[in-house]
């Protein structure tokens, strides 16, 4: 069956068309982090919020308040269909069977997402949910998807039939240009894409066309897909491995700056209690990269790899290269995965710059793959089609404000006397303010 | 109801999907010329003749003689519906109710086109349409988008459904980057562009695409489409007005050279008596523009304007207002209908060109309208998507040669020694040797 998008899209306006359908709409990492936290702290209660960074777009006067919760509504009804848990009870994830301990693939069974707290400040939508660590984590990914699509179907409520249809042409046209150069690179040598782009797509459908242009256009270099409902549908793999909701919620919980200093180690040594392989990438950058490469205990050597998310790419990866050899060890045995505002100009540029100079390159490619919509519009301005700088962020445990410093500090999330505290006890060597464009 | 013609395209496989399924589904001109030939010439034998100018392009090879056979035998069990015939009588053509006479409309509400003869020579289909000159005719444009849809037909079995969606998101987006130039034309001043593109269209969806998106992009100045159907069907002007076999076949009728030299002015005169007004437009190139205007008795200069349609628009119509201007008649007050191969960078040149130098300067935009697919498919070489000169002129009238000679000796056709005789009759004054692209 043929989905004609245009058509999908202009029906929005007659009935609830859900946008979330599925628990497994979501991002791997969320199962992965989901099962280390269940298993080490059910009880924990935390906060996340929803922000969007972007100040200047009253995104409450743009989505209707009502259609938002109806969207809520129906993504807090829904349970893991069974297929679905025996999909990840029995599937291989990196190579590896039975990823996921049987009391988690039970307690899975059963979950739905705790409730919300939606609040409207200053046309700004704050989206909050409290829980126990192990179900408020899993509104991040959804609550996402859902305000980018309902701000999407928002622009085209105001556009007709036929300009809907000239703004996919133009979308598939552009993605289609940028995966033809995609596979120049790939002829060049190895090339690994990915598709990150579930929480800042345009739309669900949109990313299954996304996804779908991938496997046509660079079938072999493709890696998957971080949206674990069209891994499964597609039978492609999910990727993903951990985020900064981990060493935030640790640092938290710590009681001193030297404790505060161990979190992001301790974290990742907890992590490396469920997961092996090429799951151990470390995500440096919490608290910045440059501090962690350098105070890192000599086990850290052994990960997989390294995934930078807040320096520009190329920098970053020099960094780890460095690194590696510093401590002896061969970057061509080594990973550095790129997955922060990624397109094909920056994809070209990291490539070529890093051929026969790393192990693996695997390119994690977000919101411009899945929502590049700049220029696609018929007949008026753009700006609104533009993906929105939306984050949703853990903000507090057990009570606790949680802090993410980044290695932009731009990016920098938390009470402002906090995040003085972090950066006097982690410094602030390596970090550069740089523009947020995604 | 939304076609996805990507769907539509993808199931061709299946079952005959009709090319042709209605007889409106035709060039407006060939109905006002059936008019006069119907009362004028009711038993003048002729043959018309469908030929592939581009004799490298084994049609035969690409297309199923066997589908080919299926298309021209579903479209000559069609006969006029009622509602059609309705429209005909009652509807305003440029401006004039009841354009078509009773007895015309009456005849046409029986008339089924006469039969095909189909032959392979050379790994070409040579296709032959004998009858009465008024039955014969009609087999001009069925025939020719037939063959051209057929071939798109051909080369999309080779590729998946998504690589069909590919090409028709690029082809579209192709269209309407044009379009948005066409926007920016009609911003500095008049523009008057209508759909010429029938005959070799990629397909009868595609060109009701296309002529939406026309509608869309440049409502205003739009001005309707050739194709009586999607002009009825989308409540649009139906354009054209009258052909190179008028001329040609009244000068095989003549019977010595001063009679022939008289034929391109005679027919006028005939056609004349049945249409006034905006219909009154002069083709003057059948057998050389230059000699027809050096020649033209005073009269012609009443006409409301020339269409040439073989010389290099921008020549074709200084020439055209010099002469106005010799005959002490103002450009200001005529029409200069240009439709030879026409796309966007001519288009734009010709408007800009004779902006307050003729008083209107419509364009029938064709191929490069309804079948610019040049550089849109996903994977291999787009050769074949290229539109084909295909050309289905008659060749005989009453049992003598017909020919043509056109602006541009390449397109000449007829038997030789008629072609040279013609050429010594009405010289070569004002011919150049062009390539043809479309």
């Amino acid at each position: 069956m043929i989905v004609d998008i245009a058509t999908r899209a202009y029906n929005h306006t007659f009935k609830l068309d859900p946008i979330v359908r599925s628990l497994l709409d979501t991002d791997f990492y969320k199962l992965l982090m989901q099962q280390m936290i269940y298993v080490l702290h059910p009880k924990l209660p935390v906060t996340f919020q929803l922000i969007n960074r972007a100040k200047d777009l009253p995104l409450a006067r743009i989505i209707d308040r009502r259609e938002l919760e109806e969207q809520l509504d129906f993504v807090r009804q829904l349970s893991f269909q069974k297929n679905e848990i025996i999909w990840l009870a029995g599937n291989t994830f990196y190579g590896n069977r039975q990823i996921f301990r049987p009391e988690f693939i039970s307690w899975l069974a059963d979950f739905r997402l705790p409730d919300y707290e939606l609040r409207v400040v200053d046309d700004q939508f704050e989206l909050r949910f409290h829980g126990p660590w192990a179900e408020a984590t899993a509104w991040e990914i959804p609550a996402l998807a859902i305000l980018s699509e309902l701000k999407a179907r928002a622009v085209m409520k105001a556009m007709s039939r036929f300009e809907i249809d000239v703004l996919y042409a133009r979308a598939k046209a552009k993605l289609w240009a940028k995966i033809e150069r995609l596979r120049v690179l790939e002829q060049e040598g190895p090339l690994r894409v990915g598709d990150f782009g579930t929480r800042r797509r345009h739309s669900y459908l949109w990313q299954r066309w996304c996804i779908e242009a991938m496997v046509e256009g660079i079938g072999r270099s493709f890696t998957g897909t971080s949206n674990v409902k069209h891994a499964m549908d597609l039978g492609l793999e999910a990727l993903g491995t951990n985020a900064h909701e981990l060493p935030m919620v640790y640092a938290a919980l710590t009681d001193n700056d030297e404790d505060l200093r161990q979190a992001p180690y301790d974290v990742l040594r907890d992590w490396a209690s469920f997961y092996s392989d090429n799951l151990r990438i470390i995500l440096p950058d919490s608290f910045g990269t440059t501090y962690f490469l350098d105070h890192a205990p000599g086990e850290f050597g052994d990960w997989t790899g390294l995934r930078p998310d807040s320096k520009e790419p190329v920098e970053a990866v020099e960094e780890y290269i460095a690194w590696l050899k510093a401590r002896g060890r061969d970057p061509m045995t080594k990973t550095a995965i790129l997955s922060d505002g990624m397109d094909i100009d920056t994809i070209e540029t990291a490539v070529r710059h890093f051929r026969g100079r790393i192990g693996n390159l695997p390119i994690g490619w977000g919101t411009n793959l899945t929502n590049d919509f700049r220029g696609c519009m018929p007949h008026f301005d753009d700006r609104l089609m533009h993906p929105t700088s939306l984050v949703c962020k853990v903000i507090e445990a057990a009570g606790r404000p949680a802090v993410k410093l980044s290695d932009n500090p731009t990016k920098a999330t938390g009470p402002r006397e906090e995040i003085e505290r972090y950066l006097r006890v982690f410094g602030t060597k390596g970090m550069t303010t740089q523009a947020v464009l995604v």
